[in-house]
């Protein structure tokens, strides 16, 4: 293509220079990605972030997000990126300092698809009142790919005062979800099943500092909190006996679900137990705090339908093992992990 | 493919299920990603990384690495990924308090491959005196593209002493570098092209942290710095000028540049003011500091190619002129990015 071709076509579609660290990237950067989100602190457009942090302890985390299709009901990739994010940061305990934004978007890829992306993201952003504070982009041929991969890392700082981790989980304690379950993977896999669920479902992708940190400020003790991602709340509660040593014993009749998504998830064969949210935690706080935490939990816009639905047990072996409606029991593993590829 | 082929291939290549979060994700986790680089914090496998920092600052940092081809004469995209998120927190004045690693890898992509950049991961790090903190993984089909995309992202503690930005340059102030400019791009472009060069042009891939912190430790002070990488020296000194307001002159005839990259470049058609380091730092210091930090540069390891290459000075349009070996004065622009697609 020549040079003229490459300027017009760079008015609609990325092209490679905008991947080049010349002035072609510095336009997307102030026309498209500052003028979504920008800030005092990424306007400076330094090679890294100074943010003030009164603490003596940070918390740094990442993930990288390559869901196909890049939207879907309840959410798209930037939203998913900057919630993703911002969940791992607080079931860790930690207050947001701020998030980079890192991009690999395809050659092709149309601008008026990434700004509808980056003004999600800022949307976000806004919601969960955390800044993108730095960032990075790189352009990829076309490869008839999905277009766009987001890499999402946040700093956030840590309280003195907090303890969550596994060491703290104890027999008695209290499993808590805030609401249903495998909303967002089934949002995904109806979308790419072409169901007719498609617009029942949404995905559940939110920001939960606001709720978490109510919890905290609150005075629940929490021993331990996760966001049920891939895997979802079967790998979370794996990790929790295999790490604590101890038992985990779920009702399943007090487990959150949406009837719609279950029928979806029956359909398509998948169990709900094993399907990724995106604005789910699992909480285990002490059992004398189980229902405060519960009525704060279900006063929160992010956790109306949150219920206690477990316990942390003494057993043999450490293992899951749900209570079925029928009265049953069943041993729940941890997915092999090749059900939903592309979920987040 | 049936479940038993699906194990059977994942013993050798990455497969869907490896970026499931599931069981195969946990074995890829330890198996590979632990025995590589674990560390205690790492080791916990929490959704982030709690690091004790006492500071009242700290630096948050990002950058994808999507070089094409992944290895290269001097380094490959795990050195890259590693010394580049380095480079980034050290020309902040920011001491590296641990890294993110998030990987995007293709279906197929070979583990022996993966254990290879994996290991360059560890190399590169052990070298900086930083640690893998935290990290991420997810599998995309297999696109025929260079098969794996490596984000990092880095946090940082800066000193309530360290003051670095392009409101303290000055006219006068000496610009140095600390070796031969354009090496890793025209490694990766000699490679790619085929060139013969290709085994005598190594990257100068490097992390810079230990060169600059001896710099801030031994008194220069240092009014900016940058990492001279896409865009090449050409980006940072126009960036100096655009932001300072200030005009830069360069002495062609001082510029570090090693006879064959040189060679390289003219025969490819490249400007190697333009092309990418990944262990160059451009420097802004105070005039009567500019000989001893030299002296200091020139004898450390990453620095002893090092030169006095130019000055800050008073201008009625902020351009920077090159002042050419034959005595002529040309205008040097950023340049318009496509040139060099892929370089890092």
């Amino acid at each position: 293509m020549t040079r003229v071709g490459v300027r017009q076509q760079s008015e609609t579609c990325i092209v490679r220079a905008h991947g080049g660290g010349g002035e072609l990237m510095n336009k997307l950067i102030s026309e498209h990605i500052i003028s979504a989100f920008g800030n005092t602190t990424l306007n400076q457009l330094t090679d890294g972030a100074v943010l003030p942090a009164e603490t003596s302890r940070v918390v740094i985390t990442t993930d990288s997000y390559v869901v196909d299709p890049l939207q879907f009901p309840g959410g798209d990739i930037g939203r998913l990126a900057v919630c993703g994010t911002v969940n791992d940061l607080a079931v860790m305990g930690a207050r947001p300092l701020g998030l980079s934004l890192g991009l690999i978007v395809e050659e092709g890829f149309e601008l008026a698809r990434l700004d509808q992306i980056l003004s999600s993201v800022a949307k976000a952003a806004h919601e969960a009142d955390v800044r993108i504070v730095t960032g990075d982009t790189k352009v990829i041929e076309h490869s008839g790919g999905s277009g766009i991969f987001i890499n999402t890392s946040g700093v956030g700082s840590l309280d003195d005062r907090i303890n969550i981790g596994l060491d703290r989980v104890e027999v008695g304690d209290a499993i808590l979800v805030n609401g249903t379950i495998g909303d967002h993977g089934m949002a995904v896999m109806s979308v790419r099943s072409g169901l007719e669920f498609d617009t029942d479902i949404r995905s559940d992708a939110a920001p939960l500092n606001g709720l978490i940190h109510e919890l905290i400020d609150a005075g629940v003790d929490i021993h331990f909190m996760r966001d049920a991602t891939r895997g979802g709340l079967a790998a979370v509660l794996v990790d929790i006996c295999e790490q604590s040593g101890l038992g985990v014993e779920v009702d399943e009749s007090e487990l959150p679900r949406d009837p719609i998504v279950r029928a979806a998830a029956e359909v398509l064969g998948f169990d709900l137990l094993t399907v990724a949210n995106e604005g789910k935690v699992v909480a285990v706080v002490p059992q004398d705090q189980a229902d405060m935490c519960l009525g704060l939990m279900t006063r929160h816009t992010r956790g109306r339908d949150g219920a206690i639905i477990g316990r942390i047990v003494a057993c043999d072996l450490p293992l899951v093992e749900l209570v079925t409606e029928s009265g049953g029991r069943r041993v729940v593993q941890r997915p092999y992990g090749e059900e939903l590829p592309r979920i987040c």
